[in-house]
């Protein structure tokens, strides 16, 4: 299958609609917000999707249009359904400005409960200046064509693991065969994650599509050979770059389990070979 | 020279000294504290020494003693003298709480000035599992003995970069030749800096120490030929083991200039040879 065969339109895309915010008339910096079931791993909603929803009411906040360094705590499980951010502009400058959010949720006896803590200084991707001296590389990775969906994998193989997953159906996401192996059983060991990841309404990336692309691929625990649960601590990312349209090549590495925690570093490159991001979390590994 | 001729103990040093902060009487989470000139670049406060000051109230008012991620968002630039810290609770857990804590000082008007926003995770290093699967390897680099410090430099020439730097005199840091080449007009290119990294008076490292530890070794835009100032915009630290005694070694990298921007991440490594810190920082990149 060809990449992006419908297109749907940055700003009006299945990603825009369940992100979108709404300003809470009276209250300013408030947002009201509705967590979609449509992101969830298992029952749990993916950490990315929730960054990418704070981030979109920080936008909306703050003078300046795109997260540039954005760190996201996270507190407790969020889950499908109404959800209120509420933000802080703590410094506006003149290219860059600095705002805090929290997500709340109702617990069953109605009180508020916070379950994501953000801290961002945002600016403008498209007024940075053109200067460009990368010398980390690209990823090696086989092209899309020849990487692996969870469709293609084996019946019952891999869809124990990732087919009851809501996100998947709406991610476009083809696997390096090189780190699917744990699908089978027969994981790497490196700590390795790789893949070309687009939306599956073939909506472009953005900024705000890219704070999901960091956490949207398997764990590297799964090539670690662990499976269960890895919750994110805390996610940064800073964006460096506007994407290019199409997919994005995302790799995730892990060199230190230690402690009952890991680091997920995670690249992202455009299309154009830009390294549009990169970000790093602390996460909870599963026992083995 | 040998490495801690002279002996500090942890908690009766210059550093314990400089970065303490003291309970403000009748107001629960709030702490004074006073910004130390000894631990300057130039005329600008080290970003790593105030994090570690900020570090010390989240620990005085969290449960729990140790930063595993700390990030800092560094607003507005600080200056020795008088500081205010309020600290909140966002959480406190049984094995992990998240604290939130701002640094003010007063401008010439009397008003207060944010310098620095940071959120934390806090935990026990010393209650963490003892699980270890590093796959990053120490830095390559000489024995401390072989490695240069600031009073090895000629006459006149590291000087007027380095030499009249107050923090110079507080740490024992002994540089990478490989990555010291700029002192003598011919940086690497590489955007890497490498050194062994003591406290002057002998101090061993604990948490608070490496908080300063991955801020403290000259920028790696020194090492790309780019003189100047690099301002932090924002530093995040994953701490991931009590560090051993003696000097540790210290590696960063720059391997992305872009947009007027570039990423700086450190490994910290203990005389055990384990990776006891991890960082990254979004700092401005100086003009060519």
């Amino acid at each position: 299958m060809a990449y992006a065969a419908a297109r749907a339109a940055i700003g009006d895309s299945e990603f825009d609609r369940d992100t979108a915010v709404t300003a809470r008339p009276g209250e300013p910096g408030t947002y009201d917000a509705d967590l979609s079931a449509g992101w969830t791993i298992i029952r749990a909603v993916n950490g990315g999707y929730l960054l990418a929803m704070v981030g979109r009411a920080l936008r909306a906040a703050l003078p300046h249009p795109d997260p540039i360094s954005i760190t996201a705590h996270y507190l407790t499980a969020s889950e499908p359904g109404p959800a209120v951010i509420r933000t802080e502009t703590v410094r506006a400058g003149r290219t860059m400005s600095t705002g805090q959010a929290s997500l709340y949720q109702r617990a069953e006896d109605g009180r508020e409960v916070e379950r994501i803590r953000v801290v961002a200084a945002y600016g403008d991707l498209g007024a940075l200046p053109d200067d460009v001296r990368t010398t980390a590389q690209p990823p090696a990775m086989p092209p899309y064509e020849a990487c692996v969906s969870s469709s293609d994998a084996p019946e019952g193989v891999a869809n124990p693991v990732v087919g009851s997953t809501a996100i998947l159906d709406r991610l476009d996401l083809r696997l390096d065969p090189a780190t699917a192996g744990w699908a089978l059983g027969a994981p790497s060991g490196a700590g390795d994650m790789r893949g070309w990841l687009g939306l599956a309404d073939g909506r472009d990336h953005d900024a705000m599509s890219l704070l999901l692309a960091v956490d949207a691929l398997p764990p590297t625990a799964f090539d670690l050979g662990l499976a269960g649960w890895v919750p994110t601590l805390e996610l940064t990312v800073h964006l460096r770059c506007k994407p290019a349209p199409g997919p994005v090549r995302v790799s995730l590495t892990t060199r230190n389990l230690a402690g009952g925690l890991l680091e997920e570093d995670a690249q992202v490159w455009d299309s154009a070979s830009r390294l549009v991001a990169q970000s790093r979390q602390l996460a909870r590994a599963p026992r083995p």
